[in-house]
Parts: C-alpha cells; structure tokens; sequence
C-alpha cells in the first residue's frame, strides 16, 4: 500500500476509535484545530507524563513551571517575535484566496522536479532493463532544460528569502507565471509579512487599546521566570526549567492531521549552563533526548538527527531529532543551543539584571541557554503512525492491531466475562476494582470474544483477561497478549504484578536514568 | 490577626517559596494574570490528578476527552454566550477608567451599611455594656434614614439589573451621585455592554474577518463532542465525559488572586442520563463531589452547600459546594442540573440530531445533563489557604508549617545528608535514586539540619529522612514528620512502602470509590 493511503486510514482510525475529533465536527470542524477523543487524550496524557517525569523526577536540577498563555505584550518584542515572526502572503484578487508567497515558489520548483521525473519515467518504460538514468540526465535536453529553470528559481528564491525586499518574491511569481490553483488567473495582490501571532484584547481601560498576544512559543513562559525559579528554589547553575503548554500559531496553510495546528501543545525544558560548557549540555541533551525516544522501542533505525546548518540568529549549534513518519522522515523534537540571547533580551528590554551569581566563581554572568522543545501533537501523531498495523492472521481473517508502547496505551487492561451471566460478570467487575487504583482497566461484556479482542487491539490495549467458568473454581484467568495474540493462564492474585511491570511509566525511566 | 492580613502573608509565601509567581513578574506582571512556580505546578497537577483519577478510573462509565481552546464561533452562539455573556460598563471620561456598573452600584449599598456600623460602633462605645443594638436600629434617626435609602437603592438596583434597560443602571449613578474613585468626577458616559469572551482572528481567507472566541467555559468542547464520544466509545447513558483545561473571561475586575483570574483553568465533567433521573444524579453528584473534597483531610466542618434559588434559565437544580477562605465561604464548585438546554441548543444551530438511542427504550431521546464543575486555581488556593500555618514551637521560635494533605505536597521526601562529607552525601544520593521512582524525592545538602527542616516545612513536604554516621554502619535513617515533628528510626528498606502508602493518590480514591 503507498504510504499517503496509509495516512489516510491512520487518519480514519484516529476518528472511529475515539483518539482524535476534528474540532466542533458537528459544525463541520476547524480548519486545522482537533479535539483529542476518549482514547486520544489517554495516550497523549501518558506521553505527557513520561515526559515530565524523565525531566523533573530523575533530574535533581530540574523543576518545572506552568506560566500562563498570556504573556505581557514587551515580551514578543523582547523575543523577536513582534518584528519579525512573519509569513509572506500574497491574495489572488479573484479567488479571495490567501497564500504564503513562499509556498507558490516552492510548489513551482517541484513542478520542474516533476516534469522531469516524467521524462525518466517515460523512457525508462519504453528502453527497459537497458536504462542507464545517470546518463539519460545528463544527455537529454528536455531535463536539462528544466534542471537549468529549477536550479535558476532555487537560486533565485534562496536569495530573495534571505533580503527584505517582498517585491522580488511577487516578481518570481509573475515572471514564472503562476497562477491560483483555484481560480486559475494571475491577479495577484502585493506580498506582504502577516505575523503568525493570534492577538486578542484585555479590556479594563476606555481610551487604549491593550493588545495582547497568545504566546507562540512556550519557551518566553521560562525565561522571563528564571530568576524567580533561580531565586526561590535556591537553584545552581546548571539547572533546567521544564515546562508543558498550549502555544498558538496563525499559520495560513496548516497541514498533514495534528502534525501543524494553530492551536498545538509544546513540552520545552530550559537548560542554564555556564558559558563555555554549553556545547557539552547540547551533546549530552540530544544525548539524552535520543534515549527518551528510543526507550519507547518503536525501532531505533526509525530515528535520525539532522544537525542544521543555517542556525537562527539566537543559537549557535541546533540539532532535529527526526522520526520516519508516512510522509518521510519529520523534525519531531528539536536540541538547540540558544546562547544568552533571550535571557540578555529579557535584561534589555525589561531594565531588570537578568544574571545569576555564581558562589563559587564569585562572579555575575547571564547563563547560556540549552533547549529541548518538542511536540505533543507530533509526539502523539509518530506513535500513531508506527503503532498501526494491519495484519493477515493465520486463519485467512485480518485484524487491525495498535501496537503502542504499553506503558502509553489509553486502556491497559480488559477484562471480559465469557459469558454475560451465571456470575461471570460480577467476578470481572471484581477484578476490575482491584485493578483499577493501578492501571486503567475496563470491562466489556457486549458481543463474542473475538469481537472484543478485536475491539481491544485496535485501541491499543495491551492485555485482555478473560473470565470463564473455571473461574470461579481457581481463580484463574485467562491472559491474553495483544502483539503475539498468546493466551496463558494465571492466578488473579499474579495480574496485577505481571502487568503492571509491563505498562508503568518508572519501567520507561528506569531505562533511561543515567544514575542507575 | 485578621484574616485579611493573614491572606496577604499566604499571597507573599506562595511567591516567596515558588507557588506563585505574577505573569510576566520582570515586566511588572501582567493584570490578574499569574504563574505557577516550581511547587506549584506540582501542586496543581496533583490536583488535576486527584480529580482526573476519581472521575475515570474510579467510573467504568466515565471518559476523558481534551477539546481545543479554539472552537467554531456557532458554538457560542448556541450556547448563549455571544448575545448573553455580558458585563454592564460605564467609563469615567476624566479618569479614562472602565467601571462594572453593577459594581459601583453594590459599592455605594455598602456605603449605606458602612454608615449604620459607624452609628452603631460610636453608640455601642459610648453606652458599654447596656448598649442594646437591636434598640439602636429600630430607633435611631441616622440609622433608619440609611437603611430607608440603602433598601430603597438595592430594590431599584435589583430591578435595573433584570430587565435591559442600560439607561436605568446609568441614572442610578447619577441619581446617586456616585463619583470615581480616582477623578472623583461625576462625568461619566452611557452604559454599555461588554462580552466577557475574549476573541481574536483566525486568518486565511483575505476579504473576510474570521473571528473566533477564546472558550470562556470548557464545557461545551464537551456537548459539541457528545455524538463522537457517544458512538465510538459505545457508551449507554448514563455516562460522563470528563475535561481538564483552560478557559478565559475578559473579567474587568479580576480579585483575590488566583480565585478570580482571566486566564484560569477548570474540571469539569458532563454527566448524560434519562430525563427524569437527573434528580437523582443531581443528588448523587452532590454527595461524591463532597467526598472527594472531604477525603482531602481539611476538616468538614470548612465545607457547605449553596442551594441556588436563582436557577440560571438552562438549569432546574444547582448548588455550590462553598469553602471557607479567609475572606469568608466561597464558591469552590458547582454542580448543576442543565437539563437538555445544551444538546437541543447543539441540535438546533447544527442542523444534526444530537439524540442517543436507547436500545432498552427502543426510542431516541436527547439526554439530561448534571454538571460538576471545579475551578482547578481556586482548589488551588483553597488548599494552600487552608494549610498556610505560623505556629509557635516549645523552644520559642517560630515556624511556618504547609500542612498541605501529603498526596498533594510538591515533594513526598527530603533526603538530608547531617553533613556535606564523610559519605554521607552519596548514601544520600542511594536513597534518592531508589525513592525517586516512586515519588518526587529532593536532596538537600545546604544549611543546617534545622534551617533545612524549615525550609522543607515552608513547602509542605511531608517527610524528611536524615542520613548520620549510623547510616553508614547499619542502613537505618531518622524519618522526620512534618506536621508532629515527630522523629523515628527506621531501616532504609522500610522508607519506601511508609512514604508511598501515605503519599500515593490512590490512597485518596480508596477513600471515595464507592465499589469498594
């Protein structure tokens, strides 16, 4: 099956089995917002907790914040992010439509790639195994015409991003003579910056207006605490501050499911080092952040660094960690060095000495900043991904499986009575309130087994306990594995136990704690 | 000491100490806007937690979801909130303020009260003891005079404030002749009325304005997802569904700290039953809400019901469960019987049927809601509040003493090595890194054993565990209670299991399950 159908019926799954809703669905959605369903903010829930345990139970240096979502305005322009946190868009007149100037011209440099993917594909049907495709691009004059105008637009549009200047960008657009996919013309309006913060207004004066700004980011919420934190919880530099949050961001085209929404969630921890060491925090932070994933054993060679080249004005070393997503390798978490750059912007702007005093060094320094930042949603979306999994079965029948890592499953356990009477279902209901302080466990007691099994797999629940007759006699249930699909029989007394090792947050950290 | 100055002194400890910080505190913070520090979040999610945990685990019929903030603009339409989420407002034209009308106007009745106290005090010191008050109020020329206009005021006030007319509220301050406070003019403009929910623009389209509203209620990410829910989580009513998250309310007057804030955030959980039982659950709700706050240990006799006579017109029962703060009984939760108002509302403006099918009944129905509804900021403070303690000790001095219910202390454990050398450190170290798992465990090597106990006790954590010499020989520690002050000695092994068993939220829901 090709990947896009893949997604496709991720996304589907998502919405039947209850993890993710388009946002008010019966008023025909949001673009681009979702509402997370009864199993969806389980999952996201546990990710969540992971997380913050990894930060702030194994780290001694580490404690978390939770700052609010409104920020005060001189913080955006501290942060850059009132001058400078822009798309370019540009309006067809006929359509109505709004673009992002940039994503016309990109689209138009894939066009060259695809006429010439064309062209390869043509002749490699028609001289078969004889084809030589290195050649064949280098000789044939129809792909190197469109190489020459692709490589000539690339250039082009590399340059015009780099300068202020939004004419040029309308210029490209017109002399390669794009047009609105939707109404067809080239009517286009002048480009102009549009800042992907949302603002609103706080109202308790008459005569001004008091705009204020949904935070785009998480990460300001930390800084502009550091000295509280600093100072009230007696830190010593090095320390993190960690922080999980809503942030929002107007993006004009938001794509591919919960992977890019304007409204999203950001788990951000601040790492404050002393200058000269931060290079050895950033290696041991994606470090560290590499082992988070992977602890999960959704498959090591499923994760890649992408260490940037071109680094943000702030930063001076920045590193992705990418995951294999349907759609190609996708930054899911990022490691950045930021320097003093926010915490000397936060001092400029607010008047206030933003330093730390360093007893043993005697001295005042502003602490360079380490950062790791990484999606909810993404997070949340990659486990999807991998999980899903259709499976032919031996006996010619298919099932569709979630293979989630357990600890992060919504349902932990099932427990289903063979048979809905002869006090099969009050000694489930038994099970069920001795498990339940443990773990989330449910009991379902509606149709065949193989239909609940079914049920089970496609949320993800890693163990199914069955009660039947015997029962009642031994106490004994029959405990059925979600991956292997295996079934053994063990004392009541023994599931808790043999569960519990299995789907814990502390069995992931204990694979990751350095100090054990 | 009054109450109002112990508030004060819980406001100051809870920035002094980590709880509580003003939202962007360099910039001067940011009006009625706050952070949580490192303790609070701690706090703060133990909390949600508590809750979380008592309404999913402990229900088999009650599910979690985790709506967006941003939600389709016909949603508030629906339920209301557009046309009738409204504050009456008067700006003052010299002093460029913005009043609550209705506020001024409750002002100037207390003014009337205020008087008759003064009469009453000056009376009651100059007879002494054969002052009769009860006398003095029926007789007293001054006092009558301020009674006759303070019932007066408050039966014209009460009218004004039931039917439409703005211009009713605005004579009354003139006829009043009410003047602001800071101008002390009576120059003041028209009334108008103001919504409560802040909006902002979600752009895509260039020739129209998309305005949307920041939810200033999560309870209807919960309606508008009732069908999803419903159907893919195959639930029968009665259910619930069960929310944690923000909301906002452009509140021109915001008081009392964290109990009134713009930006806040709530629990609530929609329960979904027959029409004609909801009375029922109306009852049931009341009572399970009260257990779960009573199982916090805070005494029961801080706790009451508020029966409201004024039903809201969704509602036909609601009380609030009020707790007593040191500005007196406040509402801390409501639980209110809403009826079928939401879902119809849904039905109506969408143009889907949102019914459920009663395969017992055979028929389609819209269900009846009961609410329970907490503010997560006001529980917050309610607990801190409740815990904040100066106690004189035997010695002669003085401790500050959080005696916060252990399950939701920042920090379970303190580890305290007696001296920073000898080894004592690492073996402190030892028992962090196995405690740790378990429970938010800290070290503290700083200071002296008493000034290190203080400071533990200023946040709260229940139990400190100091390692001496005799550690070393025979893997005993002295466990510290917070509250007594109690010490013991106890085998390393054993500290894990004691702590675990008083600090585990599970303990809390044993307490409330009613399965059990």
């Amino acid at each position: 099956m090709v990947q896009e159908d893949i997604f496709k019926k991720i996304v589907s799954h998502c919405k039947e089995y209850g993890f993710v809703f388009p946002s008010s669905d019966i008023y025909d959605g949001l673009a681009a917002v979702y509402d997370y369903g009864q199993n969806g903010v389980e999952l996201k829930n546990n990710i969540k907790q992971y997380w913050w345990q990894s930060m702030v139970l194994l780290h001694g240096n580490i404690v978390g914040i939770d700052a609010a979502i409104f920020m005060h305005p001189t913080v955006w322009k501290a942060s850059g992010h009132v001058d400078a946190f822009n798309d370019p868009l540009i309006d067809n007149r006929d359509s109505k439509k709004r673009y992002r100037a940039d994503n016309l011209i990109e689209d138009q440099i894939g066009k060259y790639e695809e006429k010439i993917e064309k062209e390869i594909a043509k002749a490699a049907k028609k001289f078969g195994d004889s084809f030589d495709e290195d050649k064949f691009r280098e000789t044939n004059p129809r792909v190197l015409e469109n190489q020459r105008k692709r490589d000539a637009l690339h250039a082009r549009y590399t340059e015009a991003m780099q300068g202020p200047d939004l004419g040029e960008l309308k210029q490209i657009i017109l002399d390669e003579g794009i047009v609105d996919p939707i109404s067809g013309t080239k009517n286009w309006t002048d480009v102009r910056q549009f800042n992907l913060m949302f603002s609103t207004e706080m109202g308790s004066l008459s005569d001004a207006t008091n705009k204020i700004y949904l935070r785009p980011e998480t990460a300001q919420g930390i800084f502009v605490n550091f000295l509280n934190v600093q100072k009230t919880g007696r830190m010593k530099v090095p320390f993190g501050i960690a922080q999980i949050g809503k942030a929002f961001r107007n993006e004009i085209v938001a794509r591919q499911f919960v992977f890019r929404m304007r409204e999203f969630e950001q788990m951000e921890m601040q790492f404050f080092c002393q200058p000269g060491t931060e290079m050895q925090w950033f290696e041991y932070w994606k470090k560290h952040r590499m082992a988070w994933h992977k602890a999960l054993g959704m498959g090591d060679e499923n994760y890649r660094f992408h260490d940037h080249e071109k680094l943000a004005h702030y930063a001076n070393a920045a590193s992705d960690i990418e995951f294999r997503m349907p759609f190609g390798f996708k930054e899911i978490e990022g490691i950045h060095s930021r320097t003093d750059f926010d915490l000397s912007q936060h001092e400029k702007f607010s008047g206030r000495q933003v330093k730390y005093f360093d007893p043993e060094r005697n001295e005042n320094y502003t602490p360079y900043d380490v950062e790791t930042s990484i999606g909810v949603d993404r997070m949340f979306l990659t486990v999807m991904c991998h999980s899903y999994c259709e499976e032919k079965l031996e006996n010619g029948s298919e099932r569709i499986v979630l293979r989630l890592p357990e600890p992060l499953a919504p349902v932990k356990c099932a427990v289903l009575p063979l048979v809905n009477k002869d006090g099969l279902p009050e000694k489930a209901k038994e099970i069920v309130n001795a498990l339940k302080f443990h773990f989330n466990t449910h009991i379902e007691t509606k149709d065949s087994i193989g239909k609940r099994y079914r049920r089970q797999d496609a949320i993800g629940t890693p163990f199914c306990v069955t009660v039947d007759g015997d029962t009642l006699n031994d106490n004994t249930v029959t405990l059925r594995h979600r991956d292997s699909m295996k079934q053994e029989r063990v004392p009541i007394e023994k599931l808790r136990e043999i569960i519990e090792d299995r789907v814990s947050i502390t069995s992931l950290l204990k694979k990751i704690d350095i100090d054990n």
